[in-house]
């Protein structure tokens, strides 16, 4: 038995918005941050989790931490991972904490660091990387880890297992496959809104060479300057695949009128074009623009969100975070939602931690869920990865499967110490 | 001018849990709790705001508010009047907290306590009861308080003005009618989930006694007990109004099954059926249990979850709730949708200070906005008002209309300090 004895929680932030790396049209000054959390063993064994914020709110996120710790402290992790239904319905159903959410919010984001870092810590007792834990697991025992609450009107416990199953006699194929060649990746970190146009030029050129064949733009503020970013784009890239990034900034009606704009861009998907609470909206949007995608889900809030993207039609992508849902449990939900209703995952990615996470459940997806690359690519954004013990590794534009034991979250002493707020080296220059 | 000149914080718990009061199926030991933020200006007066929790986490509220404060310590009170929109905005979209919701959890809670203290501060200082604040507002200033972003699908300014300016030649009408009358009411508080049948059966004796004519009782742990409980209040209330609250405990499916078995009961809704964020598993109940209404959105997030509930013609009843809102500008929008589409507005209420808060809510919403009591009534539970400087009164089963200034909302000082979380006296007893 291994008992979890510890959970502590540390505040890193890294000072991004000081070269506006990841500003957009919403978020203008972004510190990429991860509020932390350590699970000490009896046996020695740490788990370690993450969730993602932007900055300030990030020690709110660590206190919220700090309080549904006590769900799991002096637990077995053989207990938590043998019903991990049981343990995920155990965090998100404490009787008072419920209220601040529920299951989205300050307290969803906590409770996906501690799920992230109770299967980060059984991976490295098992000694395996987190997507070959869950590759390795009989489709009873992956159903098992789901809570299927508030889902069964689209998707039980049985239909999943039906998926699971038709794929599983074909998993050792799909990981040879991707140890040989790599998961599909597009890159964003060409086309952030606080860059100028020969900035985004270079970036763009820089990346072609790197073997980039997929990219993205951030869009929303003025029309004129995402045409001219779109034009310059295109006159870069050719035809390769081309997203644009809204980031929550239109209504429905201007969302719609602003993207007859775009149109000449050959775009393959429009992201979060207006609230990402508003299901129905995107449904509309997306009726308006098609041919034209659109992809929302990096402010899901939780899998009811999901379900109901799916039901209204209101999606091209699906686009799973691997912090703002509730840890591997509720991602590995919405995989088999997505995977029911025929819609490709292609997760959030590009903040501190999310590259290394998502690898790992676009992986899942293929092996497991999904059996299928079509259509799919996974975002990568190119900065804050030095800071990590095993950090994602990109190969001609695609994800390197990792090998390293557990889920790839690690930071390396000295950034862990550089990092920490407010207090670390970075925070005190 | 009135210059905001800081905002403290306090963290106020009732141990309610130490006799059930409160409890339900997803709730079964609530404390309630406010997390209380006091406003005060170089003129000496003070704007007292609450958002409402059940306990544990209070603390994190608390949190999020000292870091909104900064948005609004420094402003002028008539800056943030003059211009609602634009404050509620600033409140609701910081580049970087934002990241923590947006628009729910935590950070909302937080944005409902700081508004509605604002809005506090305003009355007091314009020595006016909130109700009479806000309807003394000209159609222009009333709309030019709300942000709508997001809405414009559904209800514009434009159309907003429509609904205001019909009613306001007859506001005064209403509003003497409301004072002669009182605002109708029901009760929940005979119908605790945790009361045995014939703690029940004594409070709906007492109720009825005191003048109540319209009842709630909560459903939805087990349903022999749940009909047993309908059962009895049918004996003691006879065919006067009663309505059930599920509390988000049913999958969709399961909400559809188990209605049936309450059907010979005559309930006017059932609240909470499912997840407060299923848009459309709440259409889909609806459409299968009517003639039962459904009633949804003491956990709805904000108005873009009950511009759809409205759209997809999912709720009979609209339950806004003044702190999961965020404050009086939000829950101004919301009446305005729910008028749009003609749907009731029965605002949620029962916890610490809620019935205190939604009393204005209505008078606002028929004199300004619906117009209507049809079909219309607040909820009302019978504890803790002892705690307020001028608690929300009842008499014979309405609403007195409240006319001291500010949002009712202060606490009498020794239960301000008996209250306090972890240091009060009721807490080291």
């Amino acid at each position: 038995m291994t008992t979890i004895t510890s959970a502590r929680t540390f505040d890193i932030r890294a000072p991004t918005s000081r070269t506006l790396a990841g500003s957009d049209a919403v978020h203008q000054d972004p510190d990429y941050s991860g509020a932390y959390v350590v699970l000490s063993t009896d046996g020695g064994h740490e788990g370690v989790g993450m969730t993602f914020t932007i900055g300030r709110g990030n020690d709110l996120c660590c206190a919220a931490i700090d309080q549904l710790a006590p769900l799991i402290v002096g637990r077995d992790l053989e207990e938590l991972t043998a019903d991990g239904a049981a343990f995920w319905r155990r965090l998100t159903n404490d009787g008072q904490l419920r209220w601040l959410g529920p299951e989205k919010g300050v307290i969803h984001l906590a409770t996906a660091a501690l799920v992230n870092a109770v299967w980060d810590l059984w991976a490295k007792v098992d000694d395996k990387p987190l997507w070959r834990l869950v590759c390795d697991l009989t489709p009873e025992q992956f159903v098992d880890s789901i809570d299927f609450r508030y889902l069964t009107d689209a998707l039980d416990r049985d239909e999943a297992l039906d998926l699971l199953r038709a794929l599983e006699p074909t998993r050792a194929d799909r990981i040879a496959e991707l140890e040989r060649i790599g998961y599909p990746a597009y890159l964003t970190s060409a086309g952030w809104l606080g860059y100028s146009e020969s900035q985004v030029r270079d970036l763009c050129r820089q990346a072609l060479a790197d073997g980039w064949r997929s990219f993205k733009t951030k869009v929303g503020i003025d029309v004129a300057s995402d045409v001219r970013r779109c034009e310059i784009m295109r006159e870069e890239i050719g035809d390769l695949p081309l997203m644009a990034d809204a980031n929550q900034v239109w209504d429905v009606p201007q969302a719609i009128e602003w993207m007859t704009h775009l149109e000449p861009f050959d775009l393959r998907w429009i992201e979060e074009p207006t609230s990402p609470d508003d299901i129905l909206g995107h449904a509309a949007i997306r009726r308006a623009i098609a041919p034209i995608g659109v992809a929302t889900g990096e402010h899901a809030a939780n899998r009811v969100i999901f379900k109901q993207l799916l039901q209204a039609e209101a999606i091209d992508y699906c686009q799973i975070d691997a912090c703002r849902l509730g840890g591997v449990n509720e991602v590995l939900a919405v995989l088999l939602l997505a995977a029911e209703f025929g819609v490709p995952v292609c997760p959030h990615a590009g903040g501190l931690g999310l590259c290394e996470y998502v690898q790992h459940h676009s992986i899942i997806d293929y092996v497991c869920v999904s059996g299928s690359l079509d259509d799919r690519t996974t975002e990568f954004a190119d900065h804050l990865h030095e800071h990590f013990v095993n950090p994602a590794r990109i190969h001609e534009g695609r994800y390197v499967v990792p090998q390293s034991a557990g889920s790839s979250i690690d930071l390396l002493p000295d950034s862990f110490a550089e990092l920490s707020y407010p207090d670390g080296g970075v925070w005190r220059r």
